[in-house]
This record gives structure tokens, sequence and C-alpha cells, in this order.
């Protein structure tokens, strides 16, 4: 019997908010995802699949319900659903951005239609200045997001956001889902770096045909 | 008694330079380091202390020297290094580019002069269309680059470049130093994300208070 856990409001029910969600529920998380479309199969296929406590609604209703919010939207799509679901609903809360500004708009692999001296961590963090940003779960495929260990060894998380104590209920989430303690490289700002990497992680699984690429990064 | 190797001309006297003179000298290549300061006290040192044959000179003459040629200057000085060695120099041969377009303007930690829609191994490639760039080395530090084994296990070397023959060289050379065969992410552009990782390397670095961070990236 898992002890309780906080509200989780997931914003975007692609794969990375589905798999974030059944791993968060399973861990007693109370979980409700947050669609453009809540009645599409898929997500209701989701919800009966899941395990816990689970339940979907729309963007306001997942960010009222969310006492963490963690957003999972397309990149480009992220401030138009953070508009949908209400910034007051944002307000004072813990938001976990797991977006990246991938542009795609050349094709395969993808760009960043922020460049190097903004990125969508700040941009969110600008959007709810009363919300604290931590910038986490990005750099890995969803399905490495939840029981990450991996034959070759465990992977590294890397977070970064301006609220310490943010970061601190983050890192006992991230314990929670199967993670060691995170590097936290810092303040918002980092994600300019972070959502860099993910332009190099696409690259590197798409060149080792294999998108459960994650990195580890060797210290000694 | 190792082999003999490529002569190689290195553009960059600092840790880089000389770094991976020394491990090159020491497993057979001709190695040339080239200065804007030949003369200087901590040169002449490194060149009483390799192994192996080595010598010093201008950018002009390590340029002439190498049949292979490994960029090892700072970011910012890298034009102006090439052509103070002379474009034709490098006319039809390997060129390895180290180099990082990191900008210091606003203090520790950097950003990039670049951006990432372009990046510094694209501007040596258009500065030498002759030539054969490939970018390496540029995700470690300097004394990761020879005989990186560390007990946590082996990184990973990232490469990319246009010339498919130049690439196999440098996988060849890598194996020499040490190295597993390397991860090639395809054509010179990949150089705007191995740019983009090492600011967020140094972040990590900065964090860990470990100047050896590197990456492996686990694949099952």
């Amino acid at each position: 019997m898992e002890s309780m856990k906080s509200k989780v409001g997931i914003l975007g029910s692609g794969e990375v908010g589905r798999s974030l969600g059944s791993g968060l529920a399973a861990k007693g998380y109370d979980v409700e995802l947050g669609s453009r479309t809540p009645d599409k199969k898929q997500i209701q296929d989701w919800l009966k699949s899941a395990v816990g406590r689970v339940s979907v609604g729309t963007f306001a209703d997942a960010a009222a319900h969310g006492e963490i919010l963690i957003l999972c939207t397309l990149g480009e799509a992220t401030e138009n659903a953070i508009e949908l679901a209400g910034t007051g609903n944002f307000d004072a809360k813990l938001v976990i951005d797991a977006t990246n500004p991938l542009d795609f708009s050349k094709g395969m692999p993808p760009g960043l239609f922020v460049g190097t001296t903004d990125s969508l961590g700040e941009r969110v963090q600008r959007l709810l200045p009363k919300a604290k940003v931590v910038k986490c779960f990005n750099t890995v495929n969803n399905k490495t997001m939840v029981n990450p260990r991996m034959k070759e060894g465990m992977p590294d998380m890397i977070i970064c956001g301006n609220d310490e104590g943010a970061k601190r209920e983050v890192a006992g989430l991230l314990k929670d889902l199967g993670w060691n303690e995170p590097i936290d490289i810092g303040g918002i700002e980092g994600a300019r770096w972070l959502e860099a990497y993910t332009a190099l992680w696409v690259r590197l699984a798409l060149k080792l045909g294999n998108w459960s690429v994650a990195a580890r990064f060797l210290r000694s």
C-alpha cells in the first residue's frame, strides 16, 4: 500500500503525459490527465488501464486539480495550453516543465524555435510569474521516465529552476519514480541547454536506432 | 614500438592542444604544435616533456606539417587562427574541429556565440571548403581526450562531418587514443548540438565540482 501523495495535474495527453500519469498513479499520486480532447478513445483507454487514482478532463480541469502540475504538451502548443488552462490555476504551485521547443519546420531531425538566449522553460516561467517552474523529464524518452534503470546502468536526470523548495519536491517525485538524486544545474535559464541537449539526443536516438538511449554522466 | 602514424598539426597550444599532442605523439603520430607564441616557456616545457616525435612552430608551420590538422583554439580565436595558418594549408586534409563557440561576455557559465541555426563547425567548413572537417573532442575535457576509460565505465565520443572517409579516419585516431567507436550523428550541421551540449557540460561540471564528468549513452 502506497502512502497518500500529492494531487498531480498533467497537461498534455500524448505519450509523455500518459507515461508520467500511469507511473505517478501507480506510486500513489492522485492524477488528472488534461487534454484538448478528453473524450478521445486513446485517453479513455488510458483511464481504464491505469492503476490507482486517475481521472481525465480539460486542461483547466487538470490544472485546477493538481497541487503539482506537469507540462507535457508539444513545445509549440505549450503556451496556448497554459492559457487554456487558466494562468491563475498555476499560482504558487510547482510546475514541472517537461516540454521541448522542437522546430520540425525543416523536417527531421528538429531544430529549436528559441535559439540559445531564451528557452521554453523561461517562457513558461515568464508566463506564470507566481508559479515555481522546474525543468525536468525533457531530456529522456517517455519510456525512460518511470523506472529508469537500464541493464547498462542508471541514467541521470538533470533539472533546473529558480525555487530551491520546488526542486527538492521534484527530487522526491523523481525518487518515487525510481530515479537517483537529480543533477540541479541552477536557475530556469539552464533550460536553454537542457532543451538544446534534446536536439542532440534525437540525433543520437536516430543514429543508434534506439529511442531508449539515455545519458549517464560518469564522474570518476 | 608503435607503428608509423600520420603527421598531425595542432593549432592551439592550450591545455587541449597540449593534451592531444602528447597523447598522439605517445601513440606514434608525428606531432607539430602550432602557437601564436611558440617560444613561450609553457610550450617549450611541453616540447621537452612530450614522448615521441614532437615539434613546435607557428600556426602556419603546424598547418603545413600536418596531414591531419586539429583545431584546438579558443572558440572566438578559431577563424583568425585559420587565416594565420593559411587556408591553402587545409586543402583536401582531414581537419578535426575540437573548438567550442563559448561566449563568456556575460561571465560564467558561458553561452554560445552562434545560436542554434549555425555552429563554429559549419563556419570552419565554410571557411575551408576544400577541407574535410570533422567535429570531435569538443564534448569532453582535455584530461578525458586520451585514455578516456573511467572507473564508472567508458564515455562516448560523438562526431559529425560531411565526409565519410574523414570520419572513418577520425574513428581510427580515436581508437589509438583508447576510445570505443564514436557515435556519428551525420553532417557538420550536427556541430550545432555538440557545441550546445558543451554549454550544458560546463554547467554539470561546475555543479558536480568535477571537470572530468563525461557522458555515456546507455542503450539497453
